[in-house]
């Protein structure tokens, strides 16, 4: 823990088969006009609307919809739901889905009172908001964003071929989540093992950057431990509620800020997947999960001491040989584990071609923090050994 | 993560080197008049005293003194905090300390207001405040009882010979704590190491108990690891900033209610400990360190296969042997880092004697939660097996 930090997560977490009737309380504390935004319908077909629209007629809102927010929000989507969200007059903003539900909600939440273009100003400029927000709540029906416990927004501009993250402070961060495993019980299997994906990305991310002995790290090696072990337990028996609920509390630590604290980080497989998103509009975690090999062989001997603790701390590699050995036993044993869950393994699968590559290479940024900065040569490089 | 459950840890961190800086821009949020709790002195030697006074000027605050707060704070230490509150017409506690004083902050903070009797309501009917709350801000200067980010207090009270905890919700919470590692530089090697024991204890009461595969206990263990290296570097080198940082931010994450969500907990070695605590007055962190074995070795059957797993994932031992020698040598191993890093491994050393072994039975409440719940027999034989 070398660095100053603040830390500060005022999120809500209600938790469990019973954490909807958390609901009734939290919406009692703010306005009338309610603006519901929710996804394709999928929470038509297994209930959750209904018991969403039953809580909020109990507490006397006005519900306002705003439907058909998709799997990589769009800055057009986000513009007609300003014109809803102002249209509803609303004080608040209920979030029924997955990731990008929630993370739509947010975006929308900064964006109704602000004077100005929110693409301009949040996903290009990265400002922070000074205008009035609209306060967030979220349903949480898919698992792996962590968008339910942070300030994290991503939209996609199909225009400019861009899908930028804004990382808003906590006055943007959802007033509170209702997190019931089993409304995740229904998700198709490649949702699934996509989110469980995106979960451990986002831990690697932060873990697999800087040399000091930090805490943050110890406790991201629990959760990655946590949830290699459900990850298998879910796949086999996706209704297995132990597994399902591990994994959902695992995502929300994963990416609510903590494991990030008196440390540098690490975005570039989130650079690589979201610019392969923002030219395929493919499932986030498999794009995550296509480059992830590659860019890993390619940085392993910069960062080789922290790939080292890695494979020993986290995948159980027995110590003894070379460093570097011990490294690539780790990146093996999670190779397998990825195939194990059945996760896409290269970026053909999911429609880039040969000829798409340099305009995944142009859409992709490049982080500092990670064991080498990328350069474009190297980009292109990983892209081609992803295919 | 079987059990429904909610989370909310309102409390905002300033950590590190810089940490006071956030200081200022807490207390403007706050009215004018300040009590300020500290307790022997200390701060005014190692110069944190003055620098919070300063920064209180600075704000404008009218200040009003409270010190003298007690290793173990008293109920009549609080009954004479109330009536200097209330003299001050106080809007805001500042606690400058280690956790005793933090604790007793809180306590000041909803008893000030309160119409009836502290110790009465809250530490022996367990009732929540009703009253009108004093906020409470924390600067830390000692490390150990993770009172900087949660609603724990624990009151003695001599003439009852009681040392009882109250456990309050997030509205009681400081509102912001500062966190800098170096503050606790100066603190004498027996204090450092039973604050790092403290911790130790606190992750242990939330994982030695329950049977199912939770994240949290995953999480348990990544703290665990991280304070047991980073003990042995603090008592190496006190002033090693990495060292004592990591145990600062692993002490708050150890009791600030992560590591218990979603599961059940025992903290039979605290009951034990305090009743030690209550008629000795010895300091906490080593009340619990002179309890601790003959209570595990007592409950290890009933919990062999969380013990087997405590050997493995947090001190290495190799499996292969029975379930029991593993879980067996996983105390033993646990019981040399305690030797190591000079913890008192007996209550003769504190004060306790084969007369008053029944007063400590006396004053032992008796925990559900555990792998065994102890009748009064076994409390005085383990207490025998710790003189």
């Amino acid at each position: 823990m070398l660095g100053n930090f603040t830390y500060c997560n005022p999120t809500k977490i209600y938790f469990g088969k019973d954490a909807l009737d958390g609901l009734k309380g939290e919406l009692e504390k703010y306005g009338k006009n309610v603006l519901l935004v929710y996804g394709g319908g999928s929470i038509k077909k297994n209930g959750v609307y209904d018991k969403v629209i039953s809580i909020l007629e109990d507490c006397g809102k006005k519900v306002f919809e705003d439907a058909g927010v998709m799997p990589n929000p769009t800055y057009e989507k986000l513009l007609e739901g300003v014109d809803r969200a102002r249209k509803a007059k609303a004080d608040f903003i209920l979030a029924v889905g997955g990731g990008s539900v929630c993370d739509y909600a947010k975006a929308l939440s900064v964006s109704v009172h602000l004077k100005g273009d929110p693409w301009d100003i949040y996903f290009d400029k990265f400002k922070e908001p000074s205008c009035k927000i609209v306060p967030v709540g979220c349903v949480l029906t898919m698992v792996g964003t962590g968008s339910e416990m942070n300030g994290g927004s991503v939209i996609t501009n199909r225009y400019k071929k861009l899908k930028i993250g804004h990382v808003f402070g906590e006055e943007v961060f959802p007033k509170f989540s209702v997190l019931n495993p089993e409304y995740t019980f229904t998700l198709p299997k490649y949702q699934m093992v996509a989110g469980i994906y995106d979960i451990m990305c986002h831990i690697l991310e932060q873990y697999l950057s800087g040399e000091d002995d930090n805490t943050s790290d110890y406790i991201a090696e629990g959760l990655m431990r946590s949830l290699i072990k459900s990850s298998y337990a879910a796949v086999k028996n996706p209704t297995d509620y132990e597994a399902r609920s591990n994994i959902m509390w695992t995502a929300t630590w994963a990416l609510n800020t903590l494991i990030a604290k008196g440390k540098t980080t690490d975005w570039e497989v989130h650079m690589l997947g979201q610019a392969v998103g923002a030219i395929t509009d493919a499932t986030h975690g498999m794009t995550l999960a296509a480059v992830t090999m590659p860019y890993y062989y390619h940085i392993l001997p910069y960062g080789l001491h922290r790939f080292k603790r890695f494979a020993v701390n986290v995948w159980g590699v027995a110590e003894g040989k070379s460093d570097e050995e011990t490294a690539v036993a780790g990146l093996k044993a999670m190779e397998k584990w990825m195939k194990d869950i059945g996760l896409v393994m290269n970026i053909t699968e999911l429609g880039v071609t040969p000829e798409t590559v340099e305009d995944v290479a142009d859409a992709t940024r490049v982080q500092e923090g990670g064991y080498k900065v990328l350069t474009r040569e190297e980009i292109v490089e990983i892209l081609k050994k992803s295919l």
